[in-house]
């Protein structure tokens, strides 16, 4: 039995799924934590492996999706915030040994662009800009069915990128970030700002993007103005990025976009404003993502059947 | 006698090249005025590469550089605003028909990266970064060893980004381009304006960016500022592509960057401080541009000879 495995290793839990060849469907799914004592990540995802892989199985490939930058010559992560021991340790070398088959490992958000591409929402086109607007906002960019990752695999830092000098702060300690701005926490520091300077709200205290958008539903005035707010500057770095690749979809994930429309009208209103020529726009799609949270293990699919070419 | 033809047309000069085979000096160039009464540019076009290759040179390939936007798949220009009766002309059949050589097309901006790319200043590089700081802002992108061109050949458009929502205008329309701000003009605007809201400077009126500078070199600080201010944006975008593309080489092209480390120094000052991580920087090469106006010609025969994939 050949099957190839997928998996999407975070700070607090790890997945992996089982694929037979030529299925899409993966023929089974497991879930544990990251960390648990005793026992290293490391040593718990190889046990994970063993137990989704009975000797029966022939595993053809591997692909992992992690949160950290990675060397693409090397193959090892650099830095991984929210995993901090895998950083540096040869991991793709550990399971090609450990189970004799070929490995790759990918940025998840990367990874998460390219599950969308083959996978989800961007299947059939060649010129993808995928953005993940959660916690934080990343993203990947496909170029002409390879996947931009640069000249040490750093590139694809969509959210790290500045849209308003001396705005607030970004997560990253830097000002003015989109992820600062339009992040669930970015939105949730403007309405905490707003309500401590005396704006009038249904909302009190620091509410997260979730309850801010139920608010904006029940037709919360500056709920409504926090969703705008980021929608504009998402808006206007989107229409950068349309200069910039000129991509033929652009996809968006994430929790925060799961508030619908309250953020993605005026972030098609400002990317409609904001590019230099109708030409960008006339055949472009925005939609949001597909596969929500199993982005990356298709994305780790993807890379162990080979069907992407980073360039 | 094999030859290949680089050309590079303009709003107001263009200009051919010939190269030998295996030869990357031109054996010959000519350069004459795009427009003259009683003839349309297409012809001159056509008289010019008569002219330069008699009966005896068998043109292998011809490379074109054009100021405006290029449908790759249909090979024609869509929009110049600089050569307004070339959009929608099949120029590469026309030019592949009378001298039976394989023709190929290209944006000047593009075609000026890749020239710096193979010819210039980034021969070697895998990643590049290239922008032009004149009377506009252009660029392009090699990834991987592929010029990035995006879904309908638009991509590049480096300058016309949003870097200060609400900023000055650009030569676009929009507010807060780089372009805007950075642009020889750009510079030129904010001097004028600062003069008019009664600065004390050496300049008068609205001095351009070659009088600013000169201004800068002999101490006057308004003009300094204007360089440090430019430096600024310049460096602040500049970081954003890091992040975006992780090139390995940042070459800066155009009148604008003949004023030196006036200008460098803020750009690599602002580029340090706003990477997210070292490992942006730390190999990174930030240099002026090695062809001067030539580097649109050299990447026309970059793409003649077939030396360039896009992406």
């Amino acid at each position: 039995m050949n099957v190839t495995l997928a998996l999407d290793v975070g700070g607090t839990h790890m997945r992996v799924a089982v694929f037979h060849e030529n299925q899409n469907k993966p023929s089974h799914q497991e879930r544990i934590r990251t960390y648990a004592d005793g026992e290293t990540s490391l040593d718990r995802l190889i046990s994970l492996i063993k137990q989704v892989s009975p000797p029966e199985y022939r595993i053809q490939s591997i692909g992992i999706a992690v949160p950290g930058t990675i060397d693409p010559q090397r193959n090892i992560i650099l830095t991984a915030p929210n995993l901090p021991d895998w950083a540096g340790v040869p991991i793709v070398d550990i399971l090609k040994s450990e189970f004799g088959a070929p490995t790759v490992m990918g940025n998840d958000a990367n990874m998460a662009a390219v599950g969308e591409w083959r996978y989800g929402a961007g299947q059939g086109y060649h010129h993808v800009l995928y953005l993940t607007i959660s916690t934080g906002i990343g993203g990947g960019i496909i170029c002409g069915d390879q996947l931009l990752v640069g000249a040490q695999g750093l590139a694809g830092e969509l959210g790290h990128v500045t849209i308003l000098p001396d705005g607030p702060v970004c997560s990253c300690g830097h000002t003015g970030h989109l992820e600062g701005i339009a992040s669930g926490p970015g939105i949730s520091a403007y309405v905490a700002e707003q309500l401590q300077s005396g704006r009038i709200s249904i909302l009190q205290g620091k509410p997260d993007a979730k309850t801010i958008s139920q608010a904006a539903k029940d037709g919360d005035v500056l709920a409504k103005e926090a969703f705008e707010r980021a929608g504009y500057y998402l808006g206007l770095m989107i229409a950068n990025y349309l200069m910039i690749f000129n991509p033929s979809i652009v996809i968006l994930g994430g929790g925060v976009t799961q508030s619908g429309d309250l953020l993605l009208e005026p972030v098609r209103k400002q990317v409609q404003k904001s590019v230099i020529s109708e030409d960008y726009i006339r055949d472009l799609v925005i939609t949001r993502a597909a596969l929500g949270d199993d982005a990356g293990l298709f994305g780790a699919l993807a890379f162990a059947r080979n069907l992407v070419q980073p360039g």
